[in-house]
């Protein structure tokens, strides 16, 4: 798996330059050639990171982008004016150093309310560009203490011509004194407008932002899609047929990369598939499926393999959606238990059997309307406890 | 301590009648003499289940209420129309028995969707009527595995008459398969005209509906509060500083009661005070230390005894509420550790000294205007993962 270098014209790599007092790989970047159109999704967190705020900025300015620099170990939030300092001498130096002419896009991971070690991360900058050059892949430079690297690529063939999409992200993960921060990062070598945003956007809503590990919002959390129009092929000259294979096949490698956030999520046992339908509106569907993934009740019983049909219903009616109990009907793993505002009887031992896989699902029909949304999250264990309730070393 | 019975006028008491099949108290009554105006405040959960339907109606038709019966170890929630035709088979039974002319309310909490062991209730009722009559206190019959009875007592001299608060409530307990209720029960033998339940809402929006063990609102929550006016006090015939007075001692007291709970929430170890200031709005004053009150990783780091504001200033950044981080400030255990958006340099051996104990706070200064409001919440321990990730049995 090639994942971010997939795509024709993107090179990528990592170091160990020593923000991680572990020694491990903590510093990455990602560059497209030719330069990218850039598209990103934010933290909607008021208390957002400098790196998120020049993020912002660089994507309204239009400017094409070169380059992407990721740092681990340290989130560069709540660092105040300094912080956003730091993050423009960051970009002068990598520039200098790379020899950059078009724009640079900076996200970092990490403790937070700390001041970004300058020196060491520019050593690591002239790390990455002198020789031997990376010694680390790029999906493994931005974790923390995520488990496994979460990388997805998807091939498209469209009007003749390859079209490839790759991505890597980084989950929740934890270091002290910490909070989870959600990574991602797509390559395509399409060519992609900027009005692909609205597009772009919409996925995210329905991947990234469709996940709950703990339903605490980072300050750090981004999305980004660089198209650099390697493959030679360019969106807006697709059929709308071919438009829709490649917004499906985008959908989709976003997809694996949340669901890989989620079945990495801090403790995991089981990833879970909560879906709504039947909603009167598409902002009901959600709320619903929100308050079923966040609801610390619902995630303990899938930890402890129990088809706790109680404990969705008051989530889903604490949600604020329109329901009526007589019209509702509830699966968990592809078992109705709950139809029409009434128990079902039910094989226990079959349903207890499902419930202990590693990929468990609950879906409601909430009988009233045609809208219908999807999240996935993850059940609440012990070991959630034990790695957040531990004392900053 | 007499709690519910403190106030002239009341009796109160339980009986174990088989709906736990511990063979612990499950069923309790409260009555007053002469029959009481009565407040009630309910769960907002659209799920609600039908003892709180039918607690609705009553307070609604405005006629006087002479007991309250509750059981627990059934919640009568999710049972369909059948649920609401056993209350009224229940209220009919009971008011039979008793011979009773006024009004009745009825409250279940324990199992959700499985009917009322109507005949098992039945001869619950009889035992309570019959003699030797209730062997236990009203506030053990209404426990689910509540550890402790929450009771509250206050005394008031008001016009030269003594006027009496009682109440008893049960808390985040859980029986399989289960969700957490909150039941409280005020009595007072003052008098109070109806136009007190604006009063009375905003008591509850300051107490009860200000706390929180994990976020989860319950099917069945709900707040009863009876003034019977057996001290021959009639609210309405006091100094406007008496009924300031007699409004604080019913907050005070409704307060006692809401913090007992969070303090025996399912596995806590801490009650934690959050408390917001110099919010622009008291809506966002409510958003800031709701979301915090929340958090897991605010909660898990509290029970590891860790000052972790960077979790407390990502949770109030993702409330919705106006922030400026320049002129936040946060103190832990009233240590500032934050101040116009800079950390500040602390003693963390006193920090963390003053952590372990078993009342903690964190107070949040948003700067920006005069509002403010308190939240009451607990830690996250394995415990709570234990208790509700078990299976059901």
């Amino acid at each position: 798996m090639k994942n971010v270098v997939f795509p024709k014209g993107f090179q990528a790599g990592g170091v160990a330059c020593g923000i991680k007092k572990n020694g491990n790989p903590d510093l990455g970047f990602l560059q497209s050639h030719p330069p990218a159109t850039a598209f990103g999704a934010f933290t909607r967190n008021t208390a957002a990171a400098a790196p998120v705020k020049y993020c912002r900025e660089v994507l309204a300015s239009g400017s094409k982008v070169s380059h992407i620099l990721v740092n681990s170990g340290n989130a560069n939030a709540a660092t105040g004016p300094k912080g956003y300092e730091d993050v423009l001498t960051t970009v002068s130096h990598l520039k200098n150093a790379m020899r950059i002419e078009g724009g640079v896009l900076i996200c970092s991971t990490g403790v937070i309310g700390e001041p970004l070690p300058m020196d060491t991360l520019k050593k690591g900058i002239d790390l990455l560009c002198g020789k031997p050059g990376p010694t680390s892949d790029f999906s493994s430079a931005i974790m923390t203490t995520d488990t496994f690297a979460k990388i997805a690529e998807v091939t498209l063939n469209l009007a003749g011509h390859e079209v490839r999409l790759g991505g890597a992200a980084k989950g929740a993960g934890m270091i002290c004194p910490n909070m989870a921060t959600m990574l991602a990062f797509m390559t395509t070598d399409i060519g992609l407008e900027s009005g692909y945003q609205s597009r772009f956007q919409d996925s995210v809503e329905r991947s990234f932002n469709s996940i709950t590990v703990d339903g605490d919002m980072s300050t750090n959390d981004t999305a980004l899609l660089l198209a650099n129009g390697a493959s030679d092929v360019q969106y807006s000259s697709l059929s709308s047929a071919d438009q829709r294979l490649f917004d499906a096949a985008l959908m989709d490698l976003m997809r694996q990369l949340a669901q890989s956030i989620v079945r990495d999520g801090e403790g995991a046992t089981k990833l879970i598939t909560v879906e709504a339908v039947g909603a009167v509106s598409e902002a009901d569907a959600k709320a619903v499926v929100r308050a079923v993934s966040n609801s610390p009740l619902v995630k303990t019983a899938f930890f402890g393999g129990d088809a706790n049909w109680g404990r969705v219903l008051a989530a889903a009616g604490y949600s604020g959606a329109a329901l009526e109990m007589e019209k509702l009907s509830l699966e968990f793993c592809d078992v109705k238990v709950f139809e029409n505002g009434v128990p079902l009887p039910r094989d226990e031992e079959d349903l207890a059997q499902r419930m202990k896989a590693k990929d468990v699902s609950v879906k409601l029909n909430l009988g009233l309307g045609k809208f219908a949304w999807t999240y996935w999250t993850c059940d609440l264990s012990y070991d959630y406890v034990k790695i957040n309730g531990s004392y900053r070393s």
